[in-house]
Parts: C-alpha cells; sequence; structure tokens
C-alpha cells in the first residue's frame, strides 16, 4: 500500500506539502496541488481518516443509539433521520443497545474517540450522570426518551397525555376492568404514560389492582404471554392499554386462538401507529406518534448543534400524540368501518 | 482537554514513553507504566482513537450494510449478528442504503478510512468491479445477496428453490393464473427466485403473461397497489408469488377491502417467514429463511477472517430455505388448523 512518503517522493515534494494538500489547507499552489493529486491516483493511495481526523476533528458521521432494530417506531425513526443527514451529506451509523446499559456506553465512546460528530440517543440506559461526561466530546441529543436532569437538546411527545387520552377513551367507552402493560421499566416514557393512564382512573374513580400492570413487556411473544395471564384470571380485565403497537398485535392473535372476542370482552389499545395497527383484524386503536417529524428535527437540531458548538443547555421540543379510534376498542359501533 | 504533553511532564517521562504506554507496546516498565496511566486519570486523559488506531490499525468494529432497517428480515439479522459480536467484544455498526449506490460506497469507505475492521454487505447494488477494490483495505462478506464474480465468503440461501418450491405449492393446489413480484430488479436474490418461479410454471406448462410480473414491491403500501392492479385485470391472476411477507400481508389486507376472498380467489405466497405471516388472517404461506443462522455464521466468518486475514478467496455457504404451507393458500383444507 502507499505511503505519503511514497507520494511526496512521486511528486517531487515534501510531505508536508503533500499532508497540506490532503487537508486541505491554504499555501499550497495550484500547480503543486495538481502534482500532489496526480501522484496519489498513480500510485492509487488513500488519506487515512484517522491521519485526517486528527487535524480536521470532523467525521461526518452521526451515531444514534436504539434499543431494537426490529422495533418498527425506531426503524421508522432511522429511516427518517437517514434522510435529512443525506441532504447534509452526513453518514448516518445505527447502534443497537439490545437493552443493555454497557452497550449505551461502549457506544457513546464513539463520540469521545472521535469516530463520530454527534450522538443522538433514543433511550437512557445509564442515568444522566453518567452520560454527561461524554458531552465533553461532541453533541448529544436525547430523543423520544427525556431527563429532568439533562443539559441538552431534547424532543420528545407528551406521553403522559398519551397514557391519559387512551385510558380516557376505554372508560368512555365503558370499559372498567383496564390492565396496563410498559416496556422498559426505567425509562421516564414509561413512567410518563403510566402516570397518565392512572390519572384517568383516578378521575373515574376506578381501581387498579396490583395484577393488572405488567411490566418488561416489548413483543408479539410478550403480547400473547400476557393476554393468556390475563384470561387465566378469577376477574379478567376487560380492557388494556399495551403501550405498544406490536403486544396489541400479539394480544389480538392470541384472543383469537382463545376464542376472546376483540372488543366485546376484551378491548385492545396500542400505541405507535404502526403499518400493523390497519393489518390486524380488528384494526387496532392506537397513539399516533409523530416519529417521521421527530426524526427530522433530531437532525436538524443535530446538524445546528454542530455548526454552532453550543450544545450544552437544556432546550426541549415538545411534539403532539393523537389518539386514533379503531376497531379494536369501539364497542358501540363495531364493524362499522 | 489534556493532551499528550500533559501527561508527560506530569508523569516525568517522555512522550515516546507515554506513547507506548497508550498503544500498549512492549519495553516499558512497569513503574513506568503506573506513573503514566496515574497522570492519565489525573488529567482524564482519553487516548484518541484516531492516534491509536494509527498504530494497531484495529477499530474493532464491525459494519453491516442493509437496504433498510424497517424490513423485519434485516432487522433479525442485524439483531443475530450483534449477538455474537458481543460474544467477541465487537461493536456493530448498522448502516442502510435506502437501495442508494451511492450510499454503498459511500460507507464501503468507513474500511477504506479504516473506521471498522470489516463490511457485511447484504444488498449488492453496484456492480462486483467496484466493490472489489475496497477488499485492500479489509475483509468484506456477502451475505443473503451473492455473485458470480466475488473473490469474498459468501452466505445464501438456494433463492431458486425457494421460488420455485412455492410456486410448485401453488400449482399443485390447482391454481394455474400465478402472478410474480420481486423487490430490487438488479438483486441475484431476485433473479434466481424467477428463475425458480418460472421453472415451476414451465414443468407444469403453465403460461405467465407479461403483465402478471410486478418488480419493484417492498412494501405493504405496494402489495395493496399491486393488488389493486391485478384485480382490475380482465383476467385476474388466482395465486400469487409475493417474494415478501409484507407484500403478502398488504395484499391481504386489500383484498378485505375489495372483497376477494384469500385464498378462494386468490392464494397469496410470501416470503421470510417474519412474525406477520402467523398475525394475519388467514395467516400467511411462506418460506423460511433461516436468518438467525445466517446472522451467526457470518459474524463467525467475519472473526475468522479478521484473525487470519485471509479473505480475498471465494467460499460459499448456503443455507436451507423451507416451505412453511398456512392458510392463505390452501384451498383443499381451508380453516383446518
Amino acid at each position: 500500500m502507499a505511503t505519503i512518503e511514497d507520494v511526496a517522493k512521486l511528486a517531487g515534494l515534501s510531505k508536508t506539502t503533500v499532508s497540506r494538500v490532503i487537508n486541505n489547507q491554504p499555501y499550497v499552489s495550484e500547480e503543486k496541488k495538481q502534482l500532489v493529486l496526480e501522484a496519489m491516483k498513480q500510485l492509487g493511495y488513500v488519506p487515512n481518516s484517522s491521519a485526517r481526523s486528527l487535524r480536521n476533528q470532523k467525521t461526518e458521521i452521526i451515531a444514534v443509539i436504539i434499543p431494537r432494530v426490529m422495533n418498527p417506531f425506531f426503524g421508522q425513526f432511522v429511516e427518517s433521520l437517514e434522510i435529512v443527514a443525506s441532504q447534509y451529506h452526513y453518514q448516518l451509523i445505527v447502534c443497537q443497545t439490545l437493552y443493555s446499559a454497557k452497550k449505551e456506553l461502549d457506544y457513546l465512546n464513539l463520540l469521545k474517540t472521535k469516530q463520530v460528530d454527534g450522538v443522538i440517543m433514543t433511550t437512557l440506559l445509564n442515568g444522566w450522570e453518567a452520560v454527561e461526561p461524554f458531552l465533553e466530546y461532541g453533541p448529544i441529543i436525547l430523543c423520544n426518551e427525556f431527563d429532568e436532569q439533562a443539559n441538552v437538546p431534547m424532543i420528545h411527545m407528551d406521553q403522559n397525555y398519551g397514557g391519559y387520552v387512551a385510558t380516557k377513551h376505554l372508560i368512555d367507552q365503558g370499559y372498567n376492568k383496564i390492565a396496563f402493560c410498559c416496556g422498559n421499566v426505567n425509562s421516564n416514557v414509561s413512567r410518563a404514560r403510566e402516570e397518565g393512564f392512572r390519572k384517568a382512573l383516578r378521575e373515574a374513580g376506578l381501581y387498579l389492582p396490583e395484577q393488572y400492570i405488567f411490566r418488561n413487556v416489548f413483543t408479539f411473544e410478550d403480547g400473547k404471554n400476557v393476554l393468556r395471564k390475563m384470561m387465566e384470571m378469577v376477574e379478567a380485565p376487560t380492557a388494556v392499554f399495551t403501550g405498544s403497537d406490536e403486544v396489541a398485535a400479539g394480544m389480538i392473535s392470541e384472543s383469537k386462538r382463545l376464542g376472546v372476542r376483540v372488543p366485546e370482552e376484551l378491548a385492545v389499545v396500542g400505541f405507535d401507529n404502526q403499518a400493523i395497527t390497519e393489518l390486524m383484524e380488528p384494526m387496532i386503536t392506537t397513539v399516533n406518534q409523530p416519529v417521521k417529524e421527530m426524526g427530522h428535527l433530531a437532525m436538524e437540531v443535530m446538524m445546528e448543534k454542530i455548526k454552532t458548538r453550543r450544545y450544552k443547555e437544556r432546550e426541549v421540543h415538545l411534539l403532539p400524540l393523537t389518539l386514533i379510534v379503531r376497531d379494536s376498542s369501539k364497542l358501540a359501533n363495531y364493524n362499522v368501518y
């Protein structure tokens, strides 16, 4: 493999001059520049980005940390980040933690070791105090997940409202034995949704038995399992806030197998408004999260922070959630669509 | 931010010695090593990976290039790569091309600029002649996609058989007007499936009208659109090989809306055996691709190639495909499950 020395030799110029051309620095005549470029081409020489980034400190790569590529919510988010990143000629690399706090720190290290220019985090598996020191090395944006202490840009949705509006809808339909599912227990997203859920129950004077609460529920399979557990109860719930379209789809599928009618015997509400909500039968009532908008905004904010280099300031962007009522929870006019 | 000079000064040692400690090189006494580490700790000095990788040339990062994070086939693949990478203390970064050939080359550049130790490619949007030069900089493994010219390890499935066995099944059920969908037209995967599809028709003496062929069909929405087009034909197909579970699900959903009965009026066969095939009603007949096994094997092969540094050799690993018959194509005993 050709080295910088080989290029200098062939071009008949000093290593310093070659290096200047590679790093796009001033004070090199156009003639010398051409000689260097020609020599590089002849020798097939490729400047090592490690050497280059030692100088200009830019990688033009953004990392996004998500829990699972398989979750379509994060899949859509990543796709929308990618589109904006391309417009700025940035590359996006996707890092998945599979909910491991250690992996989250390992990927944050890409910032510390200057392999990326910025990091977008969608979960916070470590405490903020563990993440904050990485801000020394570049911008971090919190997206979807949020934290009271975090002194960075945050883009998220009003999850409390999401939990509330979906539960209120169930209560308005006449359901009064309502179960609750959530994913990651340490997440502020889960916590806020649960608060909204409990607020709606409280307003209606409804009681929430401990056994109606299911945590760490993420996948189709988890949905099937929870449904079986609910149906084994002496007093089974008649409605469920699942916190996830995947979980809701798993429950509806398992309901069919067990002969439980949705929504007559069990109303099911999802979360995210994924494509699957319109493919299932009955179609799934859900809470729409503006995930594309979140992705666009996150990347725009990142680009601005890289440019201005002022990113250690708390800055909150709140995006709206909307309830979408479909047949999985519509008692009155079920089958009318 | 502390520099290597600061560390040398505080430790009372030369920069060369500090550098030796950082890069884990020999000929440094344990005593000096401790002095350096202590100084680094006091100053909060972090060795720049760019500087480090100039020497040891290892990043312990593997990149995987996939078309879309949103496609659950690639999502599962990435998850299974991640699990094996972790066991080897490697990080995995995911790069999505959204089917852009330019992006594919941009991401391959991560290898050239030594930001990753190896690349796993799942599609080949450029000709092999455009990819091959990158082999100068590290191992590339072709996974899922394959190429006759490629002189690298390849792990893929017998897609010709997949196309054949699914179509043969439709013919055996009595269907004789069978449409064909595929995704990326330039892919050898699509080409091989089409060959298998045509082989089955040929053996049965069936004719394939040009209008029964749909290319560049990827998503739920695409499935819905193709279904509408098929149903508008004077002589509509009575069965369809979709090449994708997502497309199949979209078609079944749209069939319901239009009152087309599956499988009585239209048999639908998917591809991949994704979770959605068991959630839809009717459940979807599909071809199982051993995607987890492919992921495991790909990462194991990558680790071996990084270790042995011998990777410019053609090496083919073929994994089996299996037809899974469900209700979306079962005429005789429909509803028996």
